[in-house]
């Protein structure tokens, strides 16, 4: 049983269907209906929580009897259980499909095991079509499935030699504009930017997503400071559009507890290297994000500093996803090679 | 006046004739005449100091009058001084060739000038054919005509946070086999390869350049230990299969230039970070060699350490030539964007 190419289109174009979502508490889900000979009969994606599944929502645009021995792709495994709407397993094989393929498992302790159930009733199942795309679209989703605690990526910029600024703490700029672009379109995408008070007060930075003429961009995460020292009145992070929070706590589990509360699904940490380090010693990093200039600093002010390695053996590998060249710099973007596990993450 | 696809064809074939030369105190070149019509005549290359040069031997294999109104194409600027041999500009007016078009201006004050000779005299001259090649070629004969002292390679193997061993001291291995067989490969076409004391003290390493099954190459770099700790009788370095060097001093300038004496055109400094410092802080750098493993150690062991850099606009600024995957790891090929001068090769 192979996967063919009509059906692999179909998974990127359910792919394509589940960005039309809202990324939230929910996973953005896509669907395409085949018919045996490939035709499209329908398609659908999931609107957000409390409205239908993307396989219903695809089903619900069909004739009764239309989906009959068709084949249902989905960008998530159809879920099992009866939430606010009604397990897909059973709503597939109610309307007669008779072959789905999806994308990523469902990691959810009880909505999984649809597979199971279409497959036991007969049903050809294909599952992990497309895995990682699946995967990639919903990344953060599944940290909180799995973790309990929002994605967290830890981004720096540094010199090729290690360092975050010059010794006497000058630091602007070491990467170029292309690079500092790319760090405001990366801010937009996440729910909460996070720094350390130490930041707040050497830089006093914005934390705002901005286009490169300025303008604000249209999402704007969250600012979050974290640390023991208060903000000034007349901090520029006060004046960010969207509400600051204040963790006066060291405690990084406890306060991505709180965040993931608040709505928080996708959290960037972006310095300093005292916070930075302190969420790489604690195995709370999901993905990190090095600008790196090609040029040397040497000096005191690294850009990450003790993160509780001792030994090589205990060095924390990277997977390096991407390498991509922007004007002069580097970036590296790159996933801890053993992923944090559950245990981790309670860790401090 | 353009150069035609023939005459850029022919400069690549001179410069892959120029290779045919042994590397050392003079450079590698090589020659080919073309009748009008972009035929090959004949070919030629420099066999080393004494012997003809490129253009010279090309013309050798000609009879009488057979290069009247030819072009040569040479890798490198035709001479005009009379040395060992004499001035190949004065050759080419001989053998009647109307065009010359070559690769890299000579450097040299006594040598340079074959092209004014040539043009005065009618030939039709185009300068700087495949200029980025042939420089790339001749970049350690170019690096002693130009700056008097050999061309220096600092190679450094490190975490991406800048660390080249653990707390602990431990660093076997950070990168990984390709990484090591890229650095075994580039040591054989050094012509000395120089480390601290500290490392031979600390590392014990053979400094012989080696092939993956571990047998020796058939070039092996020169062993320079520079440093005022003595090398212990026992060390592995003085079983290399080529006499060690010792320098007792701390003034680089002055050990470059002993090694210059020595017929010595290309450094590769290997370590450990305090002599890698020291090089880039005098100004000795022609080219970095960052092996990026992608891993975060932390701690306190950099790769490299102080440079003299206090303010970021004092950073040493690179140009990054290349981004190599190796296995897991990154080979970072860069050039210090201000090159050089001959008075900062003076500073220490």
């Amino acid at each position: 049983m192979t996967v063919r190419d009509v059906e692999r289109d179909a998974m990127h174009r359910a792919l394509a269907l589940a960005v039309n979502g809202p990324a939230g508490f929910n996973p953005q889900v896509g669907a395409v209906i085949l018919e045996p000979d490939g035709r499209i009969l329908s398609e659908g994606w999931h609107r957000g929580a409390g409205t239908p599944h993307a396989e219903v929502d695809a089903l619900s645009r069909l004739s009764p009897g239309e989906a009959q021995g068709a084949t249902a792709v989905v960008t998530l495994e159809p879920c099992n259980h009866t939430g606010r709407t009604g397990p897909c397993a059973q709503a597939l094989l109610a309307a007669g499909v008779s072959r789905v393929l999806y994308a990523v498992d469902d990691p959810g302790v009880v909505s999984a095991g649809g597979a199971d159930t279409l497959r036991k009733a007969g049903v050809e199942v294909e599952a992990g079509v497309l895995g990682d795309e699946g995967r990639e679209l919903l990344s953060s989703w599944l940290t909180v499935q799995r973790l309990g605690r929002p994605h967290v990526t830890v981004k720096w910029a540094q010199s090729l030699d290690g360092r975050a600024a010059a010794s006497d703490g000058t630091s602007q700029w070491i990467t170029g504009p292309a690079a500092r672009q790319d760090v405001h379109r990366r801010r937009a995408a996440a729910d909460a930017i996070v720094v350390g008070t130490g930041t707040v007060l050497a830089d006093d930075p914005s934390l705002t997503a901005r286009d490169p003429d300025g303008a604000l961009r249209a999402d704007q995460p969250r600012p979050v400071v974290i640390g023991e020292r208060p903000t000034p009145a007349g901090a520029a992070v006060r004046r960010h559009p969207r509400e600051p929070l204040f963790f006066s706590s060291r405690d990084l589990p406890g306060v991505l507890n709180d965040l993931r509360r608040e709505g928080v699904q996708r959290v960037f940490v972006e310095g300093g290297p005292t916070l930075a380090s302190a969420f790489v010693r604690a195995g709370l990093v999901d993905e990190v994000l090095a600008y790196v200039a090609p040029a040397l600093l040497g000096g005191p002010r690294l850009a990450l500093g003790d993160i509780g390695v001792a030994t090589i053996d205990a060095a924390l590998r990277l997977t390096l996803s991407s390498v991509e060249r922007l004007g002069d710099d580097l970036l590296l973007v790159a996933h801890p090679t053993t992923a944090p596990s559950p245990a981790n993450a309670k860790d401090d």
